[in-house]
């Protein structure tokens, strides 16, 4: 059958509804609906805004008068429908109520309780498609996807080195390393996770606030901002920067880096943004933790320093831990450009 | 006046004989010409090569048979036709003489002796335009105009590196730290250069055989190999891989970077490609002696391990060697790419 050009507009619109900024992540997928008339006019659009709210078919219609309904409309949504009766009734059956003739979703529903929306839409005589951009939409849910497969959340090491390998010079300066635009894109990253890890040596040296500013350095609302998580066993002064009243945090008290991924995760966190320091990173690695690799390197030549990942166990070239390029892009004007790699172990699945 | 899209494809196909592999680099510009007629059809195709041979405008236009040249070409040329008698006789009034009357060149000449052949072409009522395609006529030039300011080669510093700035594992292995394409990418770069140059610990450790060679791993013709040349103090064995009948070689037996510069420079050498190891490079750079530096980022963590270069005098971020960005590729097909960072350090000109 394929898709129209109208579909595939409203579903990169869906996805992008469904990556609001401020939306809370917890443990339910991110989705997004658009709905579309019998000529591809967007009529409504809608998502879901975490565990008990409203399903994004349901926000969706709930803006569409009888009238509209009546012409029997297309839901363009990232996710396939579900078929499950939560804190929320079924969305197969609010669409079937809606009259809705067609829908296009990017991603089957791979859970059992939850899936089976399709098949119970086709035999109810809707046209029913499923694959456009689901490779975004993968993207997009990586976290609840790989929560699903693994129980434990989606771990990103951030790493911002020199052209040699340094993230700070040997006197412990980083200032700066990257450049401004990376800078600026790490806060991005930062606010697409759900956690923003640190071992307690970056903490207690460098005093950093761990949490997602803005372009003007302000920190986004508190309900925006990933839970701050500090893993060590060392404890903080009262007065760490990252203790501040920003955003919540969490100090482990720990170096169990198992336990601490499996709390999260029971406490429907996804997505962890790990920004070092190289102790907490080279332990991350060493045990097969970190699921994808963002590196900014920067064009300069720090000579001795400390180096971006400490204590990897490889002694010869055929240990090293080789990634996977997903993505290579320069960040920021020439000539001072930054390259960012974004990279997955070798060994890990999509 | 402005050229002519036949002008524009005749310089780029000028540009490319001038780069004609194989070509003896000496201390000569590397110059081509095409010659075309009326309807911008090329002609007649010259290049130089090296001193004490014809230019490249006599060299296309010994090509051509007088009842061609009777309706007057276009010389296409990468450098300001010579208005000087060295080894052979001025350009210009070679042009003048073929009844040529239009010249298009890249850049002007800088010399003292050489220049001036545009204003006499001219001032004999030649169409003279200057400037097309320049920047890429500099980069071919660059060791010949940077030899003519500085009166030493042209320094193209190579480093292959992990993500974490190694260049090899603790056990001293490093193969492969940069993938099969970016080996060959090394080999197309060091056929640019006159000098391949290595460090007595690289050489004694690793044996290297430093020269040229084909994608079959065949080394190139002897003659179009880069003069081998191997720093520090310490004497080589007789029977090392450097010391083979490939190519010359040249073994300093001494420290003194300048002095070996100086020496290459008198001996009509302008381009080194410096390859390490990381002992060398540091002191190459600790003496503000590198002009470009091209780094193969490798995605992979190698953990302890041998530092791209070493002995950096630097010990704050401030004092970091900092490197303008001219390009950034990414060599080989994904998931496995490199990335290649083409930089000058900051303070330098182009
Ligand atoms: N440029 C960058 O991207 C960047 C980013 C971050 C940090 N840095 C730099 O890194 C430096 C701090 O280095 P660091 O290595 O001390 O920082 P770190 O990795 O943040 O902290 C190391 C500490 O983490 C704790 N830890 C928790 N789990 C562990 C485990 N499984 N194995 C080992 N240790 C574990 C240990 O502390 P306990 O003793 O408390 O258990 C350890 O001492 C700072 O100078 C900072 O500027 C740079
Ligand atoms: N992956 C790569 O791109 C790459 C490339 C090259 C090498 N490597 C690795 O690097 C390792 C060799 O390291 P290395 O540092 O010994 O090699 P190196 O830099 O090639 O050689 C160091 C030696 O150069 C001599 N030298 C010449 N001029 C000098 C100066 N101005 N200052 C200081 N020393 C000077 C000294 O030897 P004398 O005592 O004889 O004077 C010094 O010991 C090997 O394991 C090799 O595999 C890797």
């Amino acid at each position: 059958m394929g898709t129209s050009s109208a579909e595939r507009e409203a579903m990169a619109r869906a996805l992008a509804l469904a990556a609001t900024p401020g939306v809370p992540f917890g443990p339910n997928p991110r989705v997004g609906c658009v709905l579309l008339d019998d000529d591809g006019r967007v009529v409504a659009e809608g998502l879901h805004r975490g565990a008990g709210t409203a399903h994004a078919e349901v926000d969706a219609l709930s803006q569409v008068d009888d009238a509209l309904l009546r012409q029997g409309l297309t839901a363009v949504v990232t996710l396939e429908p579900c078929d499950h009766t939560g804190r929320t009734g079924p969305c197969s059956e609010a669409l079937l109520t809606a009259g809705v003739r067609r829908v296009v979703h990017a991603l089957p529903d791979p859970t059992e309780a939850a899936g089976g929306g399709a098949r119970r839409l086709r035999e109810a005589g809707v046209e029913v498609e499923c694959g456009l951009m689901a490779e975004e939409a993968t993207r997009l849910n990586r976290g609840w996807l790989h929560g699903l497969r693994h129980g434990r959340p989606f771990v990103t090491w951030k790493l911002a080195t020199s052209l040699d390998g340094r993230s700070a010079a040997a006197d412990g300066t980083s200032r700066w390393v990257s450049n401004a635009a990376s800078r600026r894109d790490t806060h991005r990253l930062r606010g697409l996770a759900d956690v923003m890890m640190a071992g307690t040596g970056t903490v207690l040296t460098d005093g950093p606030r761990l949490n997602v500013r803005d372009e003007h350095d302000r920190p986004l609302p508190r309900q925006a901002q990933p839970l701050r998580v500090v893993v060590g066993e060392r404890p903080l002064p009262g007065d760490a920067a990252v203790l501040d009243d920003s955003a919540a945090t969490w100090v482990t008290g720990t170096r169990d880096l198992s336990a601490v991924l499996t709390t999260l995760f029971e406490q429907g966190r996804r997505e962890v943004f790990l920004e070092g320091g190289p102790t907490l990173a080279g332990a991350f690695l060493a045990a097969g933790l970190v699921d994808e690799v963002v590196a900014y390197v920067a064009p300069l030549l720090i000579g001795d320093g400390i180096p971006a990942a400490q204590g990897l166990p490889f002694t010869s070239i055929t240990d090293a831990l080789r990634l996977d390029v997903l993505d290579v892009t320069t960040i920021g004007a020439a000539p001072e450009t930054d390259v960012r790699l974004t990279m997955r172990p070798h060994e890990k699945e999509a």
